[in-house]
């Protein structure tokens, strides 16, 4: 039996074994005119002067998990920070830290994922990063991926609800919290749900090229739907209804939630975007997002009630009452993503 | 006696903790239009389509050593990868790993470098990330910044060294290396060597702004100053040569140095650069560099011999003998920025 090839300190001293770790490996995944060029910065051009930024670390244990893992994640989440800010995604930087002993044949299909989820999207990973950690002095793996797009769809903002606005959900929320932690150690569920994880590229840039009046859009990661709910509400200083029954939740989500306690609306999802939009723009944006798979169960799941001094998440029960919607408090999610 | 108040896990699950952390703590170091918006991505505008993207995860230990932090690190690492490209620092984005339990004390100190750092050169922090990992699944904190500039001196490659090129370093080598590793646990000598960490804008600008005509330009940190030659060798397909004596290094750094069996010239620092221009051009660049406290020690230490299809680096030792210069192979320098 052979010994595993893993990675070494040596590979993140910055001498020969780093220079030939990204040469002969990393690079072979990203081979670009931009990231070849191997220089301390990477010279770009962009056809619009109004650009996006965002950036992101992963830490999501376990690294691969139904539906996806580490890598696409990586890519993904930060695509679609950008595509919620109206931003084409274009340029991605990738920074790794890796644990001493990590196995590199675990990095090539973390690479590989990164790779595919980057070429499907368009987008170039123009600047990278590798640093190496001894061993016990990280857990594995941390991916950092900034990414630069440029605006097309400008305006929208946290800050954009006004009263009336229908606020739609793209799809089921709540499978990738429910993906990650029902495999975490110790804590072995067998539930049959995948994790979401998606770019949301396709249906989001239809829907900006078609000329949809949209007042905010926000993907719910950490913290759920209530998160974004209630940053809408205090940014745009509105009250927010939203009603349990028409929340989409997979029963398999319920039923998780239900066994430990937790809420639906806390648990994040990587491949769903929360849209806040008027009313008399609704048929048109659903029709849109029907048609792309990703998006096809998109629906509305509440309103823009009014303009408040006293903004808050009010949420009907499938009971009938009507209560705040309490935001995430706590530490049942860590390295969620 | 207080409890010292630390990072929890739930600082990192995206629910009110983190909102509290982020709004009270981190955006009091940074508050300016862009980052206070909480947008997931940040609207930018910039002047020029030209921009230069650099990304770079820091896990330098210890975080605190003479002469710097892990916090004014993450800057100048960032903004002099930038500026060896010819481009003015505009933004960087700031994304946090931390370790539960690490101390809020010591996290404000670090984000009060950064801050200060970033004020004095004149960049905006634009787009954040805060995640926590639990206690012993990552040694105190990592730091990813990754920087977006404007080039303003187009055209600088390691690709661009033509034959009776000289080159310069602007100051002695080495320091950073030498201020962290006599500081490990385990390892401590009573070495009076402060980092170098430092931003090099000023004087880079003003060799930019002067219109001397330059080639390349390197911060020599992991790897060194051989790294730097060794790269620039193989992409420009020339060869080089240094003269041992012409090298600045300091005393200090020269025994350390010969105490662990270590060359200077693979030591990193964290404010030099290494400047490669056509020798016409020399006293000009001199002049300007010299009129800078941080490259007043600017110098030649080489040439570059001629173009050939067998690169390589020579150095002309003190005993006046020739030898290749070698890389930087093995482990010694785990974790230095």
């Amino acid at each position: 039996m052979f010994m595993e090839e893993c990675i070494l300190l040596s590979h993140g001293g910055g001498g020969e074994e780093t220079q030939a770790l990204i040469s002969n490996l990393i690079l072979s995944y990203f081979d670009n005119p931009y990231l070849s060029r191997l220089e301390d910065a990477t010279p770009l051009e962009l056809s619009s002067p109004w650009l996006a930024v965002t950036t992101d670390s992963f830490t999501v244990k376990p690294i691969f998990f139904p539906g996806g893992n580490i890598g696409k994640l990586s890519v993904c989440g930060t695509l679609n920070d950008l595509l919620v800010m109206g931003a084409k995604p274009r340029y991605l930087t990738l920074a790794l830290v890796l644990e001493e002993g990590f196995p590199i044949s675990t990095l090539k299909k973390v690479l590989e994922s990164i790779k595919e989820e980057a070429e499907k999207n368009e987008v170039l990973v123009v600047a990278g990063d590798t640093k190496v950690m001894p061993k016990g002095m990280l857990d594995e793996i941390i991916i950092n991926t900034t990414g630069i797009g440029e605006i097309i769809k400008p305006g929208l903002s946290c800050q954009s609800l006004r009263e009336g606005d229908v606020i739609l959900a793209t799809g089921p929320l709540g499978d990738h919290g429910v993906a990650i932690l029902s495999r975490r150690q110790g804590f072995e569920f067998d539930v049959p749900v995948e994790s979401d994880c998606s770019s949301l590229k396709e249906p989001l840039l239809a829907l900006f090229s078609a000329d949809v009046e949209l007042h905010a859009l926000r993907d719910p990661t950490r913290g759920g739907l209530a998160s974004v709910l209630y940053e809408w509400a205090m940014a745009s200083q509105v009250e927010i209804l939203v009603r349990e029954v028409d929340i989409p939740v997979r029963d398999e989500v319920k039923t998780f939630c239900a066994i430990l306690g937790l809420e639906p609306y806390h648990l994040p999802s990587e491949g769903r975007a929360i849209i806040a939009l008027p009313e008399p723009e609704l048929d048109k944006a659903l029709s849109i997002l029907k048609k792309y798979p990703l998006t096809s169960e998109s629906k509305v799941i509440g309103v823009v009630r009014k303009k408040t001094p006293r903004p808050r998440v009010l949420i009907e029960t499938v009971l009938g009452t009507t209560r705040i919607m309490d935001t995430l408090v706590g530490e049942m999610l860590p390295r969620i993503c």
